[in-house]
This record gives structure tokens, sequence and C-alpha cells, in this order.
């Protein structure tokens, strides 16, 4: 249990990697995973289909574009995106954000891409 | 669905209530909640029987005392306190926090406090 009850620090975690579009678990909370990612440019348009996706924005700014209306987003706000709904996140310039999704979420949902990551990768 | 895709800013929902120990729901994802606390002073100790428990420090500084240790988190940094575990927050001075756990949870656990809050208590 002990290695369980060590804090966890957004910025001591980002300090152990720079790669863009490819989210790293750092806590699990019953079957939720907790994920830390660097986002800029354009993601490709996805959805997932069973479960919705929590951003948490924790430095910088992002926009996630919908089929209808764009949300801007910045450090210390936080958007729930529904199942089921398309979506785009993207930056202008290097944003470090928060996902809380169940285990196994693909980032790029039903999207077939290049920026598909690998998921479970643990820092 | 636009009403669901309105960024939800931490500082603004804190500006909209006061009350220590009493979680504010701001957003759901599935069964899961997202809820901003007040902390200060001692909390009581309590478990949550089905379910592990996220604490992510926004401003300030708390505690955790666990039976065998004592976990201090502060702002950027997250703790999930595993399901059945007897855990005791504490604050010396006002912390901001965000809770992330399922729907339903109650603050106290098990625990017959006078500072049960209610659930479900959405800003």
């Amino acid at each position: 249990m002990n290695g369980k009850l060590t804090p966890i620090s957004f910025s001591e975690k980002f300090s152990n990697f720079s790669e863009q579009w490819s989210p790293k678990v750092i806590a699990e909370m019953n079957d939720y995973q907790f994920k830390l990612v660097r986002l800029e440019g354009d993601f490709v348009w996805h959805q997932h289909e069973n479960t919705d996706e929590t951003f948490i924005v924790l430095e910088g700014s992002i926009a996630i574009d919908f089929e209808d209306a764009t949300v801007e987003l910045e450090a210390g706000q936080l958007l729930v995106v529904p199942r089921g709904v398309m979506h785009r996140p993207r930056a202008a310039s290097e944003a470090k954000v928060l996902l809380v999704e169940p285990r196994g979420v693909i980032n790029t949902g039903q999207a077939d891409s290049a920026l598909t990551a690998p998921i479970d990768r643990w820092i």
C-alpha cells in the first residue's frame, strides 16, 4: 500500500517525457486512469463510442472542435466530452493536459491514425 | 449537448461558495463526479468501502493521515486513496481541492459525523 500512498506531482511527471499526443498514465482510481499529455498542433477528428472523456488544462490553452462549435479551454478549466461525440483537440502552442477516462481508452478513438498512441504507458 | 460543452472554471466555481468540507459537484463523466471542496482544520477519520477516491490539490496544501503514515499534498499533486483505507484529510489553512469519485459517495464514508455533507450538490 505504501507505494500507492505517494503524492503524484504533475510537474515532476511531465519532466519525464517530451512526446506530444502520447498520454502517460500517472494513477488509477478503480478502473479509471489519470493521464498526462502534451498537446501541440491539430489532433485527428475522433470519438469514443463507449465513454465520456475529461480534459483538465494544467498549463497553456487548447481548443476542442466539435461538429458545430469550438470550445476554448485554458489552465484551470475542465471539459467533459460526452461519449460518441466527434471532436478534435488542438493547441496553437504546447499545452499540458490531464485526462481522466476509463482504463483502455485509445487516444484516437475509432480513427485510424498515425497519432494512435499505445495505451497503458505509465510514467 | 451545448450546455455540457461549456468549459468549467475551477476559480469561477469556487467563487460561488465559501463553506468548508462540503463538496460541490461541477461535472460528471459517465457515473463519476468532479467535486470542488474547501478544506480547513481536521476532518473525521473515515473510509469508503466500495471505491477509491482521488484528491487533486488546486491551491494551498493538505495532509492526509493514514493509520501508519501521513501524506502531505500541495497544489499540483494528486493522491488516490484506495478503497477501504481509513484516512483523515486536514489542512492548516484553507486549501482548495478537486475530488474525483463515483456518483453517490458520502464525504464522511462510514463515519457518523456532523461533517457529513449532502451529496449531489451542484454549483
